[in-house]
């Protein structure tokens, strides 16, 4: 761990970075780690917080080192003090703003900010604690609107709040190319969302997540004099989320880890895209929910029971030992005389005829885009209320540092992302001579190793933590009455294990989380890893029994096209280490990439140590393990992955003993390799030797890139089989004899 | 239709093949059909099950038009002469057949199989209703074994209930290469076996999809007269599957549709592989399943407790408008003194020791893999009630056809998988001068066309109807009263939606079912999709919104990698149509694959009919669309799919106009060009013309494989962004002038 001025502590715990980069986001090719302007904009943030901190203190004295419920009861008394009829304008404000940004975009959902504004007026301005200036400050609430396509419901509130990410000209250019304000909320875009949310049910998902890492934290860290740690996490998910399977998995947990300070609403407004939801979903979620452990609270009139809202939440804060979902019964639409309650206001503009017709109904006499000046001043305190709560935080914290320095520093690794120098030094080191292991047994070195360094590692398995190798035996499970601990039971619920680790990667830059089960169900999650690419969650996948290799249980268990379906997917990883070596390499790039989630595809069966394997080589994605030619000018050049490198080597041994000049390159990871320099390239792969051959236990889908159109790919394209699995290879002609024979075809 | 002689029609009423032929499943060459000798098979099938049925006739006199009642009576009155101990001893055979197998395998998951014994026995001895000898009977009862790790348990029942496909030398090869016994249940090699499990939760979902089958044929063809469709579908099910979101889905839907013939047990054993259900898994099943709208019957005591079993199993069929779960309490492993009730005896042999612990512990003097004379005596019965109750229905079917010539014509296009002749004559066919439109819209014109000449199509979208447009305008919605419909409206569960697919399919050839979402939402049901291919189920997947040419939705919603990674996956058609008469024949390609799944990718973004494409080119995977070269010499070969084969043909007017040879390939299927000659392949893509340039909105992973090692791919290896189509596919270059530029770099 650095040793910290003062500065330097303070800027660390502003948090994650405010990136405009959006080059950044698409660029494989970017690492993570500050850079120069970054810091910059650190310090300069911090600065500022400080400085309206200060004059916050001088003006009225609300900063003190128990201010916190002084500055709740100011919130309380505005609220107090706030008429109804100002709701109102203001409630109306968030209608009419997505209203009017999804007409001049002539495309997005209106209905549902239309029906949610309420609700979202009252968490935005009346309950959550936030600063709009320093989105990533550490302690805020946080939000997730799990029914991402009413986004501009939440720009909408950004806006209003004093959030500098979300202008009135970014309202205005909603869903347009290069705007902070596109079609559903993409954390990597727009400070001031958490989460990347559209597809149905992720949202939920990371909510648990987030609510999950506070409940951790805050066991982990607070003291009786001192709850560092003390957020909620709010959610608004609709009947689409609802339906998906992925949300009764993470809700299930949920109600299994009593996650109390997790609220949800569930905008209860009938219609979905084909119509009634009469025609598809008339299960009782209420039921459901009692059945999954949850605190159940119905809010008959979300339209405009603001005080039905308000006692709502405040029961639910009451319940602390479940999460509360409170539905919340909208019309989809409100206000829209001749649109609202049908699905024809949830995804489409209403047309200028519409609007007009609306805003007549809801008595709305100003321009597109207007913010009326009262709702502009009511809103405005946030911005000094919300430095105020930062600043307070940051004097809690200077306390806390003072009295427990080691907890200090492990809670200051995890908000800033810094991990301990030298961490990458407790992994583990192997030789040839090592005995022969499983690189599932030997990713358990690795995650036990890095559970000493790392004190933001945390994970578990979906049922499969015996086979997947995944627990780290210094720590008990993560469970209701434990939440200190570190090792999680997600059941086998893989869709929601991978969106919950994205919640949990999303709550601090310091956290790495890990998930586990077989290679095969990345099926089950391709939805929440997808979402860890393109939100640059750096969730390591540890996916074990990676190919026919597993052997018995058959085809349903082994996967053939997976390792294929990542190479092919954006900002994601597909790491498939052969050794001991090349684990601890997977795992050294995978803690590195905070940015880019990473998926190890590990072996059941045992595997040799190879001569050759190294963590500098893993970096590089691709290297020479061994070589018996001279002069870059190989007769043949043999290249695999994981368990079949073994096979790779062992057809070398062969053919050099027959005077042959054998390269074997090892292709750990294809992204990585992609990113090397051409020179690089060609001291591995000289574009003169066109005698290539590949072997991996998997689709040979993607090989002609490295084995040219004059190279042989031995792989597997059709499905496995139930037997043991040397039977398998020795079937499917993954053997070291075909390589012989392929390379002997080629030179 | 074919006229059909009296053999033609018994044959066809047999149902589908029963296939030995493993090559066949793995060859992706191989189209669905009946050769020759599969029609010896059946017709051997036939004539020995008409033989059985005629000796019965003379012997007992069990077959008239009325006998139903009285054969069930029979089994009825065998129960009630079965004396406990008989039952206890039955039991005991399944648990030992289990054990024995999983010993000698020395690998498997003895416990559930221990734990379910007696409702096993119970189920398949008491209550069900199926020919051993013709496991393709098509109005039999249907069985899921959803929990497929227990497979040992159907194999033993299989065996006992005297189905070919399991003898004794099958149990004893358990798990060995070649066998009948895979690791986890496999329709494709295991007649007897109705879906392929092991994933868990599909099995649940499967069965949803058979029990709507059954509802949707029993209403749409059943006559007062005559119940001609009649049968249950019964499920077990385990703690696995309970907490899978997928179950979770699929149940929401049975319980929406009130499927009253489907009767789940879920083994409730409190134990999972990780330990205790207590450290995930503490929700309340009973309560969550009221919710859903099921019946719900509590088995406290499922270890011994015949009567108990039997009560419920009456009890769920007594109730006709709702689905039941019986939850069933056991315990894993029971009879095993020293691993029952522990984790231990889920997925591994017991170990000599332990096994003879539970021989004594038992009672249990016999050899590995013995079936006692008496239980094997009482078993014996139902090859001869087997084959009376088929040949009692297909009395009854002669019957309903002379009655209802066109329902029955329908029907048995259903059972037999025979499609009426000509029924491609229905696809709609286009011209270049017909109106540009969306591949989603032409779509919808294919579905409405074939709506009308396949009587087993069968289908809709997860909430997207509107936006797939995949309604069949000629029919109502499938729902709980309107059953004879054939909309299905699956609500947002892309995950249930695929597997309900899959039971469908598997239910009865002839059924033709599809399903539709997003292509992107493919991410949520892969694990589906994949069974698809694996299992033979001929789902085609409705996919709209291909590309970043979606536009506004963004990336959350924008496809890039996901054409590859079908591309990768075994046996599953990925096809990515560019204009009407390419959608036209997608249909036609799909329809035909009876054995292996298509995913259509279609556009959200009008798009131009092509001069040059055709469903005979569709149907060879790629081929020439223009061409103004000479001697298969052009200058460049210029290639895409979809919506970017227009744009690959804008570009090849302009170069033309130069006075560039040009030639433009669709490659549409690369599963399907993958089966050509060589002598075709070297027609498209003549070796010697190596400049080529491919073009997609997707992932660039796999295209060297066309474009060899000197030519351009221009494609997406990013994420999309969130604005206007044309605005996207200009900033991200997928544009004429970039194919015109890297057809003159190569040139």
């Amino acid at each position: 761990m650095a040793t910290s001025s003062s500065l330097t502590v303070s800027q660390a715990l502003v948090g994650r970075t405010i990136s405009n980069n959006s080059t950044l986001h698409s660029d494989r090719l970017s690492l993570p780690g500050f850079n120069h302007s970054t810091r910059t904009l650190l310090k300069s943030s911090f600065t500022q917080t400080i400085r309206i901190s200060r004059s916050l203190r001088k003006n009225n004295n609300l900063i003190s080192r128990s201010s916190s419920s002084s500055i709740k009861a100011q919130a309380v008394e505005t609220l107090e003090k706030t008429d109804t009829a100002l709701v109102d304008k203001s409630v109306n404000t968030i209608r009419f703003l997505a209203i009017d940004a999804v007409e001049k975009a002539n495309s997005g959902h209106p209905g549902l900010p239309m029906g949610c504004a309420p609700m979202g007026h009252i968490l935005y301005d009346e309950i959550m604690r936030y600063n709009p200036k320093n989105p990533y400050w550490f302690n805020r609430d946080r939000f997730v609107l799990s029914a991402g396509h009413g986004c501009m419901l939440q720009y909408a509130l950004l806006h209003l709040a004093g959030y500098d990410s979300v202008k009135e000209e970014d309202l205005k250019s909603f869903r347009q190319w290069g705007s902070k304000t596109p079609g559903h909320p993409e954390n990597f875009e727009t400070p001031g969302v958490e989460v990347t949310t559209g597809p149905l049910g992720q949202g939920i998902a990371n909510a648990v997540g987030l609510a999950l890492a506070e409940k951790h934290l805050a066991a982990r860290f607070n003291k009786p004099d001192s709850e560092i740690v003390d957020h909620y996490t709010y959610c608004i998910l609709g009947d689409g989320c609802q339906m998906e399977g992925i949300a009764n998995e993470a809700c299930s947990l949920a109600g299994h880890w009593g996650l109390g300070k997790l609220i949800a609403f569930y905008d209860d407004n009938h219609i979905s895209i084909d119509g009634d939801t009469e025609i598809a979903f008339t299960e009782s979620v209420d039921k459901r929910f009692e059945g999954l452990g949850w605190h159940v609270i119905w809010v008959k009139n979300g339209n405009t029971g603001y005080d039905e809202i308000r006692a709502a939440i405040a029961e639910a804060k009451s319940v602390t030992d479940k999460p509360t979902m409170i539905k919340v019964t909208t019309t989809i639409g409100f206000g829209s005389p001749n649109k609202a309650n049908s699905y024809s206001v949830h995804g489409a503009a209403l047309g200028a005829k519409e609007v007009d017709a609306t805003r007549e109904n809801l008595g709305w006499p100003y321009e597109p885009f207007h913010v009326p000046e009262d709702v502009k001043l009511h809103w405005s305190r946030h911005t000094t209320e919300g430095a105020a709560l930062e600043a307070e935080w940051i004097g809690k914290f200077t306390e806390y540092e003072k009295k427990y320095k080691e907890d200090a520093a492990e809670l200051k690794a995890i908000i800033t992302g810094e991990q301990p120098t030298d961490w990458e030094k407790a992994l583990p080191v192997y030789t040839p001579e090592s005995p022969a292991d499983a690189t599932r047994n030997l990713s358990q070195q690795c995650l036990n190793a890095l559970a000493k360094v790392i004190p933001g590692l945390i994970g578990g398995s979906a049922d499969l933590a015996s086979s997947n190798m995944t627990l780290m035996k210094m720590f008990g499970d993560f469970q209701k009455n434990t939440p200190e601990e570190r090792n999680v039971r997600f059941g086998v619920r893989e869709h929601a294990m991978g969106a919950i680790c994205n919640g949990i990667a999303l709550h601090s830059p310091g956290f790495v989380p890990y998930c586990a089960t077989f290679f095969v169900f990345t099926d089950y999650m391709r939805g929440a890893m997808r979402i860890s690419a393109l939100s640059e969650a750096g969730v390591i996948y540890v996916m074990t029994h990676d190919s026919i290799g597993l052997g018995e249980d058959g085809p349903t268990h082994q996967p053939i096209e997976h390792i294929a379906s990542f190479r092919a997917m954006p900002n994601i990883l597909m790491l498939r280490p052969a050794d001991g070596n090349e684990t601890a390499g997977a795992y050294k790039v995978a803690v590195d990439n905070r940015k880019r989630p990473s998926v190890l595809a590990l072996s059941r069966q045992k595997l040799a140590h190879l001569p050759g394997t190294s963590i500098a080589g893993v970096e590089k994605g691709g290297y020479i393990v061994s070589d018996n030619s001279s002069g870059n000018k190989p007769d043949v050049i043999l290249m695999g992955t994981g368990s079949e490198l073994e096979i790779a080597s062992a057809a070398a041994d062969e053919l050099r003993k027959e005077g042959k000049a054998v390269r074997v390159v090892s292709l750990i990871s294809w992204e990585l390799y992609d990113e090397q320099s051409d020179e690089y390239k060609e001291s591995v792969f000289p574009a003169a030797v066109t005698a290539r051959v590949s072997i991996e236990a998997a689709s040979t889908f993607g090989w002609g890139k490295f084995v040219g159109s004059l190279g042989i790919s031995i792989g597997i394209d059709k499905f496995g089989a139930s037997a043991p699995a040397p039977k398998i290879y020795k079937e499917y002609g993954i053997t070291a004899e075909a390589v012989i024979a392929a390379a002997k075809s080629l030179i």
